[in-house]
């Protein structure tokens, strides 16, 4: 699909990221790699030689002017239109995440939200209703909807995911702390803080 | 300090959980790279090795005694005493992670809540109380906190990580969608889920 190493795809949202904040924060036109990298503790030549993977960005001198590269980076990742986003599980994390401002400036929308519990059916949780799972595959696959984000119990997660990808999800945020089974055509991403707190303290005393 | 990659040592939580999974929800006593590798989507071979840095741990034809490893690996990454931790930022994301119960059977315990706005002070999260900002410095130093999470509005965040570094923590999860500067001896790991999805994006169509 790409010969484009994906630890680079995963550097681009974080320079589309970086690059935001420094038009609409600090009123930046223009930057420079080297100002770039050294904002996120990364080389400028690495940053270069990401970006080189699709195109030329910059000149010599002048640099990156960032609304060009904003967009470009947009078009890059697939965000010059809006995800919608189903969430599943309306606990704590479930509740966290429908509230969180910070998917729609960034290019998602959480559309739906579901869960297992019948007594959290018909809830609101902020401007939306919270459905039964037993909607979850049919209403995936009328609204076609392609990105789902799961925090469920882990005793409950295989199944969910294999109904999202029944009724035809192609991406996955889990928040689950187990490894989930998809097909090699769906993607996945975790986060568990958990397995980021370990890798830290192995280098601590 | 070490001269194991540090993708090797990000790995090392991912086998434990999931032996520590074989172990409790389905009683396995020994397990093989094999086994352990389908389970993950890890080649066999990239466990053997990434377990070959630190020792011998499995035999030819027996496989690794699960419990064996589970507890190599918890010395490893310096698990044998629980971690305390400190939280800040009592919002919705705070609360779900004050009243997250993965974290204690995995060698961590938020001990200490902290929060900006004066009218949270005082309330109750779980079992906890939220304490002011203003006491976060002097509460890390006394109780000799090294690990924190960090759940805050982006405005105020590099702040409250140089108080927390000024107060002697060496570890800190962030979940503020920006890069923050910490000293090279301060270990930093961020969640965004945004940047997740957007590197998602990026394979589908």
């Amino acid at each position: 699909m790409s010969d484009i190493p994906d630890i680079v795809i995963g550097r681009l949202p974080v320079y589309l990221r970086e690059l935001k904040r420094l038009a609409q924060e600090e009123g930046k036109v223009t930057t420079s790699s080297h100002e770039l990298g050294k904002r996120l503790g990364i080389s400028s030549a690495q940053i270069r030689k990401d970006l080189s993977h699709f195109g030329e960005f910059g000149k010599q001198g002048t640099g990156y002017h960032i609304n060009y590269l904003v967009e470009k980076l947009q078009e890059i990742l697939h965000l010059a239109h809006e995800w919608p986003v189903a969430l599943v599980g309306a606990g704590y994390l479930g509740h966290a995440l429908a509230n969180y401002a910070g998917f729609q400036p960034r290019g998602f929308r959480i559309k739906w939200v579901f869960d297992i519990n019948p007594e959290k059916i018909g809830a609101a949780i902020g401007d939306l209703t919270i459905q039964g799972i037993n909607e979850l595959r049919t209403t995936i696959a009328r609204e076609n909807v392609k990105m789902a984000i799961i925090a469920v119990p882990v005793s409950v997660a295989q199944e969910i995911t294999d109904t999202l990808v029944e009724g035809g999800v192609k991406a996955i945020l889990s928040y689950v702390p187990i490894h989930l089974e998809v097909p090699d055509n769906v993607q996945i991403s975790y986060s568990d803080p958990v397995t980021q707190m370990q890798r830290m303290t192995y280098y601590l005393e």
